[in-house]
């Protein structure tokens, strides 16, 4: 029967070289080793995943469009996109999902005023920023307290 | 012969989700029906009709490059990408037809002043906001009598 | 009997000078010329038309008080009150019938980033702006389209 | 003889629509009623009152040039001329007697930063905000205690 | 019996300097003697009054948490708070009863842009400023009006 | 024959008040006396004048359209209407004949940002501010200066 | 022996109201609630807590200084001290724990620039905002995460 | 003997190819040539004249230090200096004779919000600006008729 | 043997139509051209290049972390991204070569002070902007010189 | 008798750990250390210091209000305080005795425009910055110097 | 004969102390090492140079009004005028030849708006910004380009 | 032998002026007084002094730059130049000596932002404002404890 839950796990562009760039900043685990960890904390609470990277904003709101409607809910970290894409907001504030946005470092340490601002997470139920790759595993801990 | 007046209407990201997001704003109705309004009025007009919506900035651009130039006009929601796609308007600006900028919604009725601007807007003839569905016709009507 | 609806048509100041003042920005067309069309589409649609121009802002507001309430709707174009008349904008917000705000040239396309504000337009339905005398025949069919 | 102590209050554009425009901002009650409510309290003080409203800043600057000087104090409510009206503001301070500028709603309630400022108010000896009616009463009160 | 009315009168950090602290700004009348003002006009009407004064933040919210519910309403200067305590600005929200926020001096003929906002103000009812120790007997006054 | 030049001089709100209002900014010269100065060289040159003085927006904007054509010159004291009318502006604009902007003070010398700027004067050949009662002669001057 | 690990939970201003103030905003749970949640957890963990609220800048400071050095970590709402404490920031700033900030609601769906800043964000290690109290527990389990 | 009065007109930076740079802007009078004029004026006014030009910000100053104390007045023309010499205008301001300022164009129909203030204008009487060469002129009849 | 030096040429939204779009701004030299003119120049070089073009933000992304690595240098003209893509600006500074901004025009001759900005700049070692085709010639220089 | 010369020295939040808070900035020297230095140039003064520390405002104000009076001089540090306690700018109006703000590091090199700004230094005397712990003698020099 | 083409370079404040000032910054290369790279490569392009480094304002003007005119191109590396030195754009802007403005380091990777900002490059051609001491080299190959 | 340790006392553009000009802001002291009172105790502490002043940027910079390499320590009050002269403050930042910025005013009590902001003292090692005349002789205590 098809009654599994499903996570969405959308990552925004150049995350796939977390672990490499700026590891001062960003860590060194890389995106493959979280999907590793989302994927075995999933399989522990009977959910399936999908996970997905793209650098392409479109694409990251085709997804979203098609995969967001029926999850149990959505973690993203929109990187860059944090800072402009108005276009993912709309995109996130459409969708009826919990959703929580997710930065591997601490927005409000950043320099530059911009760089702070978040556009998409008004559209969110909240923000785990600074806190490292845990912020993904935390995420889904709220998804699975607030799913009933 | 191919003497046939071409109109391109121009839709950008998450116009696909019209009539169901946030309806209390953007109203109960969805991009298919305008499309049959624009295109029934296009019949009477004698005009065809390029109608596409997408979520990609690039696609968009890329469209708009090839159809735009020979068209008799252009009518576009850019949607989200009015507040920052400096590309768009830069494409926009490039096409030396008669362009009318869509907005379903009232730009300056809009709580944030970034959403209340438009980047696109300078490389338009004009723009109608806030008067729903509507302003997609109304661009035609305004298309055809400058259509000489 | 009296039930001819009535539309209201109101213009702000140096609009008499439409015309002559500014053409390349304005165009040639003579706010007599605009209130003639204006006057034939009404006669087509059994409309009576309240048409006026004022220099003056309390008279404007006076005008409006008084013949807005009741009417099918109301196109003003408030030329340079646009930018600061929050009088204007009270006394629109007060009479609940439909609304446009109508500009001759684009509001976005100037310099200066005052002279691309309204503060009258958030208590309107919509506006239409640098689609030059057809904004106002635009307007109508507007008006016209949401009248049941 | 003469010696009747006289009272301005001063009414701004669209005031006359009180109690009917936003009643959930402005409230129910009428300018009549507070004019009526004025009108008893001065007569327990003995005083004579000029109370008028106007939409026309040119006519408001007219009778307070008038009117102001000799009267034992000014009550005024600049509504929307609140925000942009310098003329009136100079006006008020070129007058040598009490100012209270009274507004029925909350100025640092509203959204928008610039519908919370009051260029008139420096003019003015203080400033009622968000009380209601009763501000007027009060602004009496406040005239009556400094009248000597 | 213990129906009493009660009111609350609070005032913010070196209100306990006034009529010392630049006489020319904030006038001659000292705390002492508008606390007598305050308690006599209360004896009149019958309230019972809690007048303090501090210059500590937390001190003036902790009692205002606890003596402002089930009071009549609330007087407060906030002082300096005014400007920045959000602390103090959530804690007004959170009791429901009247309250109304006085200045001495005219917030509006201040200079310094900041000097003449208030972060306290949109959780009042509304605000008197400027005019003098008489603020807290209009305060008193409109509380009463508004007691049923 | 009707051969004589005329010159226009008009002076915005409040300045039927020069010599009283505030004298130690705007000095103690009434504009009745200057009135007699321009007069006097007036008739030196052999001109008539237009010389009047208005509260109202309107009846400005009305005046300078009706008199400022085939006028040899304007000099204009927009008083408070330098900071904000808009619509000021564009009738000068629209008036084909020299301008010259007058303010009896220093434009530059006062507080606050906004009240050191004109937005009339860029519609004006240029401006003579802080110079007194003498800005008015200095202006003839130099409209006889470039009258041909 | 005294091996137990400690853990910090301090709580701003007005949060003794959670639950009752503005429960649209911050929910139905008190700060008992969520003590209780944080108390069962550190059961769990082996921990013992210290939690405190206090409407006091200084005191939070001065229990920072005492409780943070030797905490395995601390958790920390600083409630409306997020907006302006810079000395609340400097305190978090010179313990050498780990530090997460932890709000209720999402800061950047507030209304205001100023509401949607922390000041003592960039002093901790992140940041968990709109996930309601399970902000606490989320928090705790980061701590535990990288607590060697 | 040496009663003969002394007027002072310093030029700023790059006046000294008035008549060559750009102009469509300045106009095509030379620096000689308006020196000629304002001699000739002198002469008749008997008065002498120190007229210099230079492009160092610190010979201005130590020119106006010198020859400014005693004479009749100051003509200035800072040119580019305008936007940013506080140094200029601190020497200004130690001068206790009267000041014009001068600029050939006019100073707020310049694009750029900066390029159309004046730091030194407040050091001085009052400005002239965008009258041409005839400013110099008129600057010194100003000076004439206010020295006694 | 692979041992040819790599260069990488990208070149962002609309740079297809460079020679046709507005060329009073960007000169009449087209896309081809300048390929053809870098391919010259790298023949004799010894070097191998990846030229290309993309209206997509994503696509642009993807090539440079696909060819960015192992390559001599980047030259990159971002076109509009310049001013807003951060995601661009993220994996520019993610690769480890040295990169060249490119511009045609000159940045900060350009009206709007947003079109004066680079967000995409600091990733790279310089910038070279207005000097037309040159830019992308010189920046090779640039390379080679610093190539060892 | 108590002729005695006092000096109160005054420490604002989180000072008590100075020399272990970011040595690299605030340098290693404690305030217990401070302290010994201040007591022994004010011995060869012959004068008694109150010397004291707190990290809570009012508690700062109140023991300012209580000491400061009758002092010879206040030397204070209002450490973060600086940046937003209006509070304790006006107390320190209050008193009439010389002041002198000291902070440890150099207020102009902070990064942040908000950390460079001191709303408490208009009511000192001056300011004495980044100069170290020297500060707190230099400001005795200049009391003493003063003292008379 | 004197067909020599002749290049100006010239040098603004404190760039004789390159190569010693900060020089993890502006790199280790002294300005007589770039003036003799400079020559080297004027002599093989047969050109004659003028070379020269200056700490005045006034100085640099003098020398680029005096040799600008008639050169083949000027080279400038403005230095810290490049950030307020509006008496330098004027002077650029009077000379009608090619200009190249050159900064060592880039311009857009400072901290602090207003360090990225140039004044005088839009009097120039464009800019070359940090490239370091090539960028003379380049600015020198592309004046050659467009030396005809 | 020339072991004498030497200090350079720097003044900045009308400073010459000082004690005269507007004294009830600087005082009444002048700078030969100062010179005086700094020599005095320069020989007592067996330094010998070059002080200077001068209004020419260009002749500070080249003095500091021949001069500061060696001393013992520069005091510098730059006056109007604090407020714009990034040369300057490049200047001091290649110093490598210690640099103490003196005012004899308070730059905080200074009206208009600009006013209050230093430029160049980012490059001190402190700054001391607001005490007079005795700045220079704290500033030499300064240099004196440091001075090993």
């Amino acid at each position: 029967m098809n009654s599994t839950r499903r996570l969405v796990v959308a990552n925004g562009p150049n995350l796939n070289l977390l672990g490499t760039r700026e590891p001062e900043i960003y860590g060194r685990t890389t995106l493959a080793e979280i999907q590793a960890m989302v994927d075995a904390r999933a399989a522990e609470l009977g959910w399936s995943v999908s996970f997905f990277q793209t650098n392409h904003e479109g694409e990251l709101i085709d997804r979203l469009q098609r995969e967001g409607p029926g999850a149990l809910g959505i973690v993203i970290n929109p990187a860059a996109f944090t800072h402009y894409s108005y276009a993912l907001m709309d995109c996130l504030r459409a969708i009826r999902v919990p959703i929580v946005e997710v930065h591997i470092s601490n927005l409000f340490a950043r320099a530059g005023a911009f760089r702070q601002q978040s556009v998409t997470a008004p559209a969110a139920a909240g923000i785990i920023s600074g806190l490292g790759p845990h912020g993904y595993l935390l995420a889904m801990e709220y998804l699975n307290a607030v799913d009933e």
